[in-house]
């Protein structure tokens, strides 16, 4: 019997999609799950792609099933679990195979697992898989670390069942041990910022505009035809104007405002702080969540303080919505930047050569975060890969220019109005920061040497650096 | 010959200021250095005190010349150079003796250390000492954290060194392993903030009012009088009423505006996101530090985008220097709250049982954030030391009250002229997103469970955990 291209591990919802994704894409798969029931159910169910994909109910069998040397995918629970699983597994194993961790690890997991396989004549690479149940069933956004040459191996395989925009793959190799992994935990604290950021334009339309969830998604429906087209903004419009079968009110109305998280937001804010790279809009984005899930704090306080009264709007009403829009673009900027200023930094520090213009590529399509606005992004890149920063490149300089002003209206507006934007602001103090050639930490400076004698530099390069400060 | 009541090893500035303030107060105290040249050094300058000094040129000798069980102060750059020491030193120990760490270490250093000396009969110390160089010589606040047993054993001498306010001792014992050097870095941690946060301030009146530094020095002055009384508001008058004796300029203005960070802000940040805390102030604190120190980008962002043009103020002038008072003050409890925040949650995440009036009540003095405001919230934890937050505490919700809308046209005027606000922005936002019952997030977990299937609970507890979202 013909071997299989290429194997995979762990059928559940994801692993199931992406098996039946590769099969459909004319490779044949072998596929092992813990439960050979949960195997043979696949097999039944996987209808017309039956005839490529080989269940398989021992490791062995399973090994023995696909072509050396061998890629297998590891869609498990992340964590321990992949850790035992490969212990597993490499018994059966032989000199080349390769291990891929496609779930949602943590990028340390995915360089101690990878520097572990040195010397043991087999390899490890870690996948990240952007774009939920849909995108692993028909097309995800996949970024690849590990050896070049282990990458060769799959990219045949993985071109065939990533998304595509304008017919260019989003899949790529973005470099060794952690970088794919890496690069998908800052996809999603992108992802983060992105979302909190509609969510605060949400709650000025519901709260200060006093509008209806129906009305709030035609906004966004609006939107999605401009600037601001990104699959984000398609999906807010859906669940916006979605009606809840159970009291037939709008759905969202009917939801805890209480939001989970699952660590890669964090993770991108804590390797930001140990790169030193400001990311605060993705920082606002991870305490948002943590605020909402404070519900019972959250009412007490509203006990003590009640409610503000949202103040006149700074212009009429919809020129006033056309000032959000532009404002949540000015702020997505802000935090993209950011996002791929950590991306900058990662890359020096873990000697990744990390391809910013690929990045932006792979994420136009197949991922959560797909937009026009990425297409942006990659052309901004392509013509300077080495940009400082993506706010004073051409393009996004200008859109800045235009769009900051909104911005400022509405980030005032609602802190006029009680309205909280954090992310909002804080990517608009990012912005004011970023482009003020003289900032205002020599008081900081003065103040550290004061009391701890820290010492400063002068601007007139006078080599004196303690202040007069007497005592 | 007597035997000294302490040890201390590291002749720094900072481990020789703290030997001279410990004999000062009527201790006798050994002291070491690596370089035994240092150590004849220190004594013979140290004038009245050399009678309770006891310089030694070996560990051997420093550490029999000590009252066993043996207190020592190791005072020495933090990380490796701490375990090298330790591990000279054990040799000469006894059962019962404790090593003191009172460097700025990690806290997760100082766990380790305190564990790893578990069932060897020795025991350790973390011990954070605030109030820089002055503070060390003449009265510190001083964080302790070790076995309660060890605690006894230093007590008396450290009471006798600390700072004191009112005539109450600035020292306590914290807890167990690294309750002591964690709320050091806390305590840096909101230093960070209240220090960005004054930054700030000093830029919309030197930005924005076009003031120069003596007249804000002088608005600081005033300000030191009422409710910002603090150590950080007298000496922001100070260093802006400096004169450079080298150009004969404000001092301030010859300092070049790039501030560094040794670390616990950062720290602060990690530890934040680990608890799972909000901590946007201090984030938006590392953050500025971050960019003040992209000096040369900064200064390229700003020949593209040019400088803003400040808009008309929302008051007359008096009345916004008024504003920024109060904006401050209100700025500044939500950078506090979020600090006891973190510690709360890190004090039942480690089993500290951290007390929380006790440390408001030793920052009140000899430390860098000492302040009246201290006072305030000793108080304020006193009377609730269970309190959800600083916030909704009885007077700091009404300071809240009375300085929320000055805060508010602060931000929207920062806002609207380009002046960069980040944590005073980001503490508005903590505010306004911490007192609202019915946030946002209900529209973040629709737009999760729409493209992740990742459940939502209902307002109205029926059991359907997902949306009719169809595709």
């Amino acid at each position: 019997m013909e071997q299989a291209e290429i194997g995979l591990i762990g059928l559940g919802v994801m692993g199931s999609n992406l098996a039946l994704n590769i099969a459909e894409k004319g490779n044949r798969i072998a596929v092992f799950n813990r439960s050979p029931e949960a195997t043979r159910n696949f097999h039944a169910e996987a209808g017309a792609l039956q005839d490529r994909i080989v269940p398989c109910e021992t490791l062995e069998a399973f090994v023995a099933a696909i072509r050396p040397p061998r890629p297998i995918i590891i869609m498990i629970k992340a964590g321990e679990p992949v850790d035992q699983q490969m212990e597993l597994l490499k018994p059966y194993l032989s000199a080349g195979d390769i291990m891929i961790d496609a779930g949602n690890a943590n990028f340390h997991d995915t360089i101690r697992r990878f520097d572990n396989l040195k010397d043991s004549g087999l390899t490890f690479i870690g996948m990240g898989v952007s774009g939920g149940e849909e995108g692993a069933r028909h097309g995800p956004s996949i970024m690849v670390g590990g050896t070049e040459e282990s990458w060769k191996r799959v990219e045949t395989v993985l071109t065939s069942i990533s998304a595509r925009f304008n017919g260019e793959p989003c899949v790529a190799w973005l470099g060794e041990n952690g970088a794919g992994h890496f690069v998908k935990t800052i996809h999603n604290g992108i992802e983060y910022a992105d979302m909190q950021m509609i969510a605060e334009i949400y709650g000025i339309l519901r709260d200060g505009l006093r509008m209806d969830a129906a009305e709030i998604g035609e906004v966004f429906g609006r939107w999605n035809g401009g600037r601001l087209n990104s699959y984000l903004t398609e999906i807010t419009e859906k669940v916006l104007k979605a009606t809840d079968p159970v009291s037939g009110k709008p759905m969202v109305d009917m939801i805890v405002d209480a939001a989970g998280q699952k660590g890669t937001g964090k993770w991108s804010v804590i390797e930001a702080q140990n790169l030193g790279v400001a990311a605060t809009a993705i920082e606002a984005a991870v305490a948002g969540r943590i605020l909402s899930s404070q519900k019972a704090e959250r009412e007490a306080a509203e006990t003590i303080f009640g409610l503000p009264t949202p103040v006149e709007l700074p212009t009429d009403k919809a020129a006033f919505i056309d000032d959000l829009e532009s404002a949540l673009l000015a702020a997505k900027i802000g935090a993209y930047a950011q996002g791929f200023a950590v991306m900058a930094a990662a890359s020096a520090h873990y000697n990744w050569n990390l391809p910013m213009p690929t990045i932006a590529r792979i994420w136009r399509a197949g991922c959560i975060i797909r937009s026009q606005f990425l297409d942006e992004i990659t052309s901004a890149f392509t013509a300077d890969p080495q940009a400082a920063n993506l706010i004073v490149t051409p393009a996004f300089s200008q859109m800045v220019k235009d769009a900051d002003g909104a911005l400022r209206r509405v980030v005032s507006h609602a802190a006029l109005s009680g309205l909280p934007v954090p992310a909002l602001s804080s990517a608009l103090a990012y912005f004011d920061a970023y482009r003020r050639g003289r900032g205002t930490a020599n008081l900081i400076q003065a103040q550290r040497d004061f009391f701890g004698a820290h010492g400063f530099d002068r601007i007139d390069g006078v080599d004196q650096h303690h202040g007069p400060w007497g005592s």
